[in-house]
């Protein structure tokens, strides 16, 4: 990474996801058509009840369209740059309990590197 | 970072950058009040024209609230986790040009540690 921009800071949160909650009007496929704003709420709701909502902590954040929609639905963890998609609460749950508790990947939720718009 | 999370992954996009356009329904004060739909509509036609939008260059993205209100209007880019504030069009320019570009960060900008909601 050029210049002083990857430089050690300290992230504001540790982990932030961001859900992709797009939704097409004109009826192509789009995250919101497969359960996105479940997938969301739920990951929130499990984020909250374990405390472990905030600063320094993790932040659960909507997001429009994140154009890796060949994987839809799709979330992104940063600062790490990992890149999920879901079916089910029991998908969210994992990621939550592994990765975002615990800092431990979930290996097969990832998205193939190859798979874009 | 715990466990493998913080292995050295190549990020999808090189640099991602996530604007709050956050509306609150009940008159409180949020980032749309603050002209974040202008910054963002700015930055992603500032990149699109500079031919850095995709893949492995910078994606400039809309999000939901990202819960640092007393700093707003926020964007934040990942994965360097750099959080700025902004006021008009010569603000973004220069976060354009200065860090999405070229990866030195815009210190006048950045957001100082303690603003959060």
């Amino acid at each position: 990474m050029a210049s002083n921009a990857g430089a050690p800071l300290k992230s504001y949160y540790e982990r932030h996801i961001f859900f992709c909650l797009n939704e097409r009007k004109n009826g192509e496929e789009c995250c919101a058509q497969h359960r996105a704003q479940e997938g969301f709420d739920r990951c929130k709701m499990q984020i909250k009840a374990a405390g472990l909502a905030g600063p320094g902590q993790v932040r659960v954040n909507k997001a429009g369209c994140l154009d890796r929609c060949a994987a839809g639905p799709v979330a992104v963890v940063y600062p790490e740059a990992v890149w999920y998609t879901y079916v089910d609460d029991h998908d969210i749950d994992e990621i939550v309990e592994s990765h975002l508790k615990n800092g431990k990947v979930v290996a097969r939720l990832l998205i193939p590197a190859s798979l874009g718009r």
